[in-house]
């Protein structure tokens, strides 16, 4: 097959690599969407010691399956694959299992490819009419449902349902879309990239703002570098809570000072639950998350240009989305 | 009256100031035990702008009230003056009010004094054959208490009621006693310090572990600086809390990469809100927290010395009360 290598640092080379063996307990799925993730430009950068060369990077794919029992499903892919018998399994929290995997991480390639190979339980079919193309955002919009979810449960009941999305990426606009999918009506977005920011005012119809007052409720931080997380601790209010998502800098930023006098919180997020995946796709396909028109297409063969683009900012979408 | 005063860093200088005038709504208690707090060591050492001298310390006091309609009643105080009315009080988090004072921070002098003027809301009565020297310690075990509801309200359901906590001055103390008072057994508790950490094992029967293994749902910070945060985000579970009291340095120490890919939530709790300070009383009050005798007693004419003492690490008990 064909499949997009990151072989170097800002080295990616689209050529023949062998087809996935889906083995007896996974499905082969022909790639039809996949997204650019922001982490998929970190390993591309050589930050990311857990994604070395030769790699196929790229975990947010959907698309047909081929061969087998279920052939011709077309299902949406949840790359976190996970022992569904360890305990945060069994609680619900399948992102906080041990022995958890991504796709696009050894010792499992990504779908940045023709096909990729995945178990049964971690594919969502996706409705007739619903495209291929937009399902692919099941993932990165999963991330920020997750988020959203957990920031809004640690709310105390008294405090207003009002938040803040620091980063205009599609993390960032996945989380201002899942706050208004779950009513949280006053939601506002601070992205400094002027293009992407009137792109997401214009598209997504999200309320920019990029020097909010502070006392709000809860500030998701869709970026996670020390600036930002300076930012999310001088905006949240006493009493707040801030949803981190990002994996930039490794520490801080955050003004544990004021966090203290103030009892503010700080909840580390990674991925989804299952179910958090499932109410994302579903959400998604009843057209609670918008009409998801915020993505730009462009095929596999020229990944590396795209890379390139979104790495100068050049691209106003929030997500590019290949077509092998 | 005679009282302890602040002068500058360093210096405490026991002398006679004007009484306190309780007006028409506050009432005077005689002090007969007043605790010193880490906070009062860290403002007698210049490291705390809100409390600039001079100024009277000391806000960890039981009295007894003089004259008025309440005139005799054994009462412990709470020291945090706080509007009812806010938004935050009428919520039940009087500790977030905009307006919060606390005694020993300007405007409101401390209880290193023979009398202090409150009003009735922040009293509570001791009950007879309970001395006022043990009710001396409701307010740092509230600070404690709080925490300590905070962190266990924060896991996850399925998460182990397993709990760490680092320091063992007397908030780290109280936060263990607290904790086995909520119903959580296993609760270990880290001090450097061998004279404190033998005195702890002894007197307090609290399991001390200054090596403790990884992965444990809720870690107690009871210090606040970035060597105990960068400990507490090395020990915590994925998935689990970490609550912190203390106010050593203003930032740093957290491993935020760890805190985002393993779920970590990080609580800033500071002081109580009053219904925690009433349930801290009743539970010391009906022995939930044990015979509290781990104290050391010493007039307030020494309390220079006492200072001094805690300061260069020779006082065994996590807790010195002063008596005017």
């Amino acid at each position: 097959m064909k499949a997009l290598v990151y072989t170097a640092p800002e080295a990616l080379d689209y050529r023949d690599v062998p087809d996935p063996d889906p083995g007896s307990d996974h499905h082969l799925i022909r790639i039809d969407s996949v997204g650019i993730c922001g982490s998929d430009m970190h390993a591309y950068l050589g930050h990311d010691d857990r994604r070395p060369a030769p790699l196929i990077l790229g975990h947010e794919g959907a698309g047909t399956i081929v061969g087998g029992p279920l052939d011709g499903r077309r299902v949406t892919i949840n790359p976190l694959v996970t022992d569904p018998r360890s305990a945060a399994s069994l609680s619900g929290r399948e992102n906080l299992c041990p022995s958890r995997q991504i796709i696009s991480m050894p010792p499992r390639e990504g779908a940045f490819a023709q096909y990729v190979a995945m178990p049964e339980r971690n594919l969502v079919d996706v409705p007739e009419g619903f495209s291929l193309e937009k399902s692919a955002l099941a993932e990165p919009i999963a991330v920020s449902w997750h988020a959203a979810r957990l920031g809004l449960e640690a709310l105390h009941p008294a405090d207003e349902r009002r938040a803040h999305v620091i980063g205009g990426g599609a993390i960032g606009v996945a989380a201002a879309l899942a706050l208004r999918a779950m009513g949280v009506e006053a939601v506002t977005l601070s992205e400094p990239n002027e293009e992407r920011a009137a792109y997401l005012s214009d598209v997504c119809k999200i309320a920019i703002d990029n020097a909010p007052e502070t006392g709000i409720p809860l500030v998701i931080d869709a970026v996670g570098y020390s600036a930002t997380r300076a930012n999310a601790s001088a905006l949240v209010s006493p009493g707040g809570v801030i949803a981190h998502i990002g994996l930039g800098d490794a520490d801080g930023g955050l003004d544990i000072r004021r966090m203290t006098l103030q009892e503010i919180t700080f909840i580390g997020t990674y991925t989804y639950t299952a179910q958090d995946f499932r109410d994302t796709c579903a959400a998604m396909f009843d057209g609670r998350l918008g009409p998801l028109d915020w993505t730009e297409t462009r095929p596999l063969s020229e990944g590396a240009r795209a890379f390139s683009d979104i790495r100068n900012g050049r691209v106003a979408a929030p997500k590019i989305i290949l077509k092998p």
